[in-house]
Parts: C-alpha cells; sequence; structure tokens
C-alpha cells in the first residue's frame, strides 16, 4: 500500500528546498556558530519598543490576529502614501512569492529571472509548474535590465522578477533605468519588484510608489531592517485589482497576531530605523576595509550585506566558504556562473564582524 | 491598462473569504464585543509558562525561525509516540489544508467533505479547481462515515474530510466507528482526519497514531486548548511519504520563531493543559445550564465549544445570532440545512458565559 497520488506537478518536483538553515548546518557540523551572517538578517535586532510590545501583547496571543491585517495596511498605508487597497500583507515575501506564483503560472507558463537571483521565487515558480528562463547578470553585476525585458516579450512571460537592490551581489539601479525597464515590459507581464532591501537603500534606486502601473508589484518587508525575519512580515504594494486577487487564495489568518503588532510598532520607531540603517551602512565599511586588507575587493552594496570578489574561480571561493564555515562564520555565496566567485556577508554586529576580521585570513590559506 | 491575466482557476474563483472576523465585526457594527465566543479560541489563554518563554524570546526575533522546525518537532514525535518523519508543522491546520490541495487536486479533482462542515477546506479545494461533494449530516448531528466512504468511492475522490470531534456540531464517533469508516475508504484516497480538538476529546473519539496508514493524514493543531490561535502553529500526522511532500511546496520558513518556541514550551506544559480542558469541560457544563433555563437543548460535545438548538429554523437561530451580535456576544452559527437551527457557542472564561447567562434570554426574545 503506497500513498494517494499526488498531482502530476508535485510528482515531477525535484527534493530540493531553496535554503539550507543555519541551525541545519551546526546539527550537521557540531560547530558552534560565532558570526551568524549568512542570511541577511538584521543582528541589531528590532527596536526595543517594539520586542517591549510583544511582550505586552504575549498574553493576548489565544485570539487569531485580524485576518484584513486593517491597523497594520492602514499604518503602511499611511507612511507610504499608498492608498490602502493596494497594499497585502503575507507571511513574508517567500509567502507572497507561492502566493504570486499560483496567481500568475498554469503549467508551462513561464517566469523570467536573473540567473542567481533569490531561489525561493524560483522554487515557487517550479511549484505550480512554471518555466524559468534565467538571464545572466551583466559584466558589473547587476541584473541585466534591457536582457529582462527582451526575455519578457520573447518568451510571452506572465512574470518578470527582479530585486533591487540586487540579492546577491547588492547592487542596484537608478530610477531613470528602472523606469525605462518598466516602459519596455509587456503590459501583460507582471513585473514582480523585490525591494527586500528598500530601506538601505539610496532614494535613487527606488522609483515613485505613485501613481500605480497595473502589471507592477512591489514586494518589501519586516525581515531585513526592521529586525523581524522570524516574525515573518511581507507586504505587496500593486494595482488594487492584483491586489484584491490575494483574498482568493491567501492563508487568511496566516500572519500571527504578535507578527502584525510588532511590524505595527516598527514603523513608528523611526528614530530607530535610522540608527540601523547608518550601522549597516558602518558595518559595509567596515567589511569593504576587512576585504581590503587581505587584498580583495568588495562589491557596492545598497543592502545589508556584501558581496566579496575573492578574487579566483567559484571553487576557491566555496571553499572559502567552508572555511569560514569551519570556524563559525556563517555566510552564503552566489553559484551563478562568474557570480560565484564571491562570497557573501551580511553586516553583523560589530563583535560579528571582529570574528570575521579574525577568521577570513585563516580561511583564504587554507583555501589556496 | 488592466492588470496581467490571473490563472483560470483564480480567475473563476469567487470573492468569498471563509469567515469574517470578530475585528471587522466590531469594525463595521460599531459595537464593542464583550464576549469573544465565536471562533473557538482558548479565553483562558496559553500556559504563563509559554507567554513567559515567548517575552524572553522577544529580542531573538531578528533570526528567522528553524526551517525545519527539529525541536518541535522532535517534542511532538516524543510525546505522540511516533517517527519524527511523520511530522510536519505549518501555519496553522489551514495554512495545511493549502497544502494538502495543491498536493493532491488537480483541476475537476473530487474531495468529499460533510455539508456545513469546516470552510476552510472547502475554500483550498475550490483554490486548486476541485469539486467539492458535500454529504449532509446524520440526523443525530454527526458526520454521515458510510455516506462519506460510500461517496469517496463512488466519485474516486481524492481526499475526504472527516472532523472529529465535529466543527460545528461537537459531536464524535468512538474509534470502531472510525476503524469501520478507515477500512472502507479506498487506498488512493487520502482520509484528511482533522483532529483540531483532539485535547478536549474523551480517548475513545481517538484511534491510536500507529500503526501510520499510507492514505490518512491526521491534523492537529496549538490554536485550541494550548490557547495559541494568534501564533499559527498547526501540524499533521502521517506516511513519511506523504509528509516528505510537504517540502516540495511548502513555505519553509512560515511559522515564526516566536510560534516554534511558544509550541515546545507549551507541550511542556502537561499540568496547564490538563487544568484547561477541566475548564473547558465545566464551561460545557454552564453552557448547558444556561440553555436549558432558556428551554434550548444544548448537544453533546467533545470540543471547547457548544451547539444549541434554539429550537424552531435556521432563520430564528440566524436571530438570535444577531441578537447577541448587538449586544456584544460574537458567536457563530452552522449555515447548513438542519444544522442550521443551532448556534454554536465556544466555552469562554466565566465572566464571558456570564455575559451569554445574562443576553441570550434578551436575544431569544427579540427573535421572535
Amino acid at each position: 500500500m503506497t500513498v494517494p497520488p499526488l498531482t502530476r506537478i508535485v510528482q515531477a518536483l525535484p527534493d530540493t528546498v531553496p535554503f539550507v538553515a543555519p541551525e541545519t548546518l551546526e546539527r550537521r557540523s557540531g560547530i558552534r556558530i560565532r558570526a551568524r551572517v549568512g542570511a541577511n538578517e538584521s543582528s541589531f535586532g528590532p527596536s526595543p519598543k517594539v520586542i517591549r510590545a510583544m511582550q505586552d501583547a504575549a498574553h493576548s496571543v489565544w485570539q487569531y490576529g485580524d485576518p484584513e491585517m486593517l491597523e497594520l495596511r492602514a499604518a503602511l498605508a499611511a507612511q507610504l502614501g499608498v492608498p490602502l487597497p493596494s497594499i497585502v500583507v503575507g507571511e513574508g515575501i517567500d509567502g507572497l512569492h507561492g502566493l504570486i506564483a499560483r496567481l500568475l503560472i498554469e503549467p508551462e507558463d513561464v517566469a523570467v529571472t536573473s540567473l542567481g537571483a533569490y531561489p525561493t521565487f524560483n522554487y515557487h515558480v517550479a511549484g505550480f509548474g512554471g518555466r524559468l528562463v534565467a538571464i545572466p547578470y551583466t559584466a558589473d553585476d547587476r541584473e541585466d535590465l534591457g536582457a529582462l525585458a527582451a526575455a519578457a516579450r520573447r518568451e510571452r512571460a506572465k512574470v518578470v522578477y527582479l530585486s533591487n537592490p540586487d540579492n546577491p551581489m547588492g547592487s542596484w539601479w537608478d530610477r531613470s533605468n528602472l523606469q525605462q525597464f518598466l516602459d519596455s515590459v509587456p503590459e501583460d507581464t507582471l513585473v514582480l519588484l523585490d525591494e527586500a532591501y528598500s530601506e538601505t537603500a539610496p532614494a535613487e534606486a527606488l522609483p515613485p510608489l505613485l501613481p500605480l502601473r497595473p502589471n507592477l508589484l512591489r514586494t518589501r518587508t519586516f525581515s531585513k531592517a526592521y529586525g523581524l525575519a522570524g516574525m515573518r512580515v511581507g507586504y505587496a504594494i500593486g494595482d488594487p485589482g492584483m491586489i484584491r486577487a490575494f483574498d482568493k487564495v491567501r492563508n487568511h489568518f496566516g500572519v500571527t497576531r504578535l507578527s502584525q503588532l510588532a511590524a505595527v510598532e516598527a514603523l513608528k520607531d523611526d528614530d530607530y530605523l535610522r540608527k540601523v540603517v547608518a550601522q549597516v551602512a558602518d558595518g559595509r565599511g567596515r567589511l569593504a576595509a576587512i576585504a581590503a586588507d587581505n587584498g580583495l575587493a568588495a562589491l557596492p552594496s545598497a543592502t545589508n550585506f556584501v558581496a566579496i570578489d575573492c578574487g579566483r574561480d567559484g571553487t576557491f571561493a566555496m571553499r572559502v566558504l567552508e572555511q569560514l564555515a569551519a570556524r563559525g562564520v556563517f555566510i552564503r555565496k552566489p553559484m551563478a556562473p562568474r557570480l560565484d566567485r564571491c562570497i557573501r556577508i551580511s553586516v553583523g554586529r560589530p563583535e560579528e564582524l571582529d570574528v570575521v576580521a579574525e577568521e577570513l585570513p585563516k580561511a583564504l590559506r587554507e583555501a589556496l
């Protein structure tokens, strides 16, 4: 007797998962992580006011959270200056990616992305039977706007994914380039603009939110600068017609009560956000200096991480990652051709970057 | 310019959502809810130890939760006496329902359920293009095991849903009836046995967990007796071959860090669980007495709510619900034919049931 037959799409899916977690790596290796600088979390943590609000509300979690998430959506709408019906909140951008793929992708439909871009988007596209077309990055490690738009047109893509600022390279495009890109994507292709790192980005990297474009959906998150990765709150901003569709498929009660409350409080503490953004900028400088001390080049970054060019090929950079892991430094690295020469280090707290500064020279030596 | 075309399945979906939340009702009516006894939440709250653990860990939420949820799954496996690979954790049973529908349902595939059973299951089946076959309850307000199994055979159903104890009626079947039901469902139909109310159920209502059956998946939750509805933690127990499939489609980081930790702590505090279960039993007795005081009959219940037969038709019972709502008492009611003669009241705290006792006679008078 075997289990009942799964759908044809599911049967064809591989067993791979988008990310192996630091907890899993620790369990496998038995090596304690001393610097958790691989998942672009914010080691600075959430605002103390957010922590206090969560503590004060911990007794109330017997109640389901508001499935309309009205308070949070209203706070976002007010802060961003966009209409309430243009915002949907979900269980992190990852959760929203799953819903977006479900809303748009039928088997064999095409999604365009960059070769080496965010794997969870790819996971969800494949999960609904879609076909991925992946465009190599430009020679200066940016997503190739012209080629992405051309592929969207050529493939009659249902969706084209762009992260700006980019993960994993940290690069970004400015408004005028983005505007040109948006204008060159067909109207019936959704542009999924992932702005997970918007808070640390320069203003020039963020096109105006208004007017809303019917074929543009922008995703943002409380997981990065707001320090709430573990609470799973992401949101998307788009045309109300598109946003309404999420209500037909989402897990209405899926965002926890404490997550909603934490996000609302986080939005109120602008001073703390500014402080974190400044600390992140300092940390990027520190990582660039650490790279330089080791004869390596740090790539410019508008995010809370820095890609460091290890100066050789992908095999070498992978050995550097492994040597760092053996020393309790958890990082990740790009895997696509050419990008794979780099390692990616998140801006941790100063004491974590001390560990990086101490261990990187040894790792580089051992990797040779 | 319109939004890009959605999938054919999504385009055909209605705009309805499974539940209107108490927050929404409050916003619409402007009437403050004095007794929140409509969503089968546990007003007794989670264990004080769980609250303290969440408060102590609030600072750590900048870290993503463990996507493998190993600590929680190991604690569940130990407590339930089942193998670790037979457990998957998700964002509430609702979240798991979405994944189960996705794993099994292709367009036009059939899911069998009871007419008036849990609407979120129906929502997800429809959400993947499935066709629902709904079987009326028996004359004594139980799900009709024989007719459900017969429909599964006749329709070559991909999944048959059974909640035991039942929501919304509170009724239950014993092990031998359930065993007979399981034996009469085809091997290639998944039995989705929803045991959200297992903690308040008599032992006779819960078939042994072992041996695992390849076509049986049982769902349970921390939302009810454990008092963690707002934290979204549900789990399913099944054949490891079936459980593995969830990893191909789930939102791996979707369960929050605090939710995982709260669930682990909740499992440790058996004394508190026993206390809540006793309070729930008292509350059911109190609700039965309130019903009797008003000349109404409470149905037997193995859950944390009681269905009360209002003695007339569905229109009358709906007026009772509306009259209670106007008095700040939030309840829900079954809507299917014949079941709709009832209202459903969750076991709230004694002071909430005082409000019910005070307002029900007035509501009944006004509803006449």
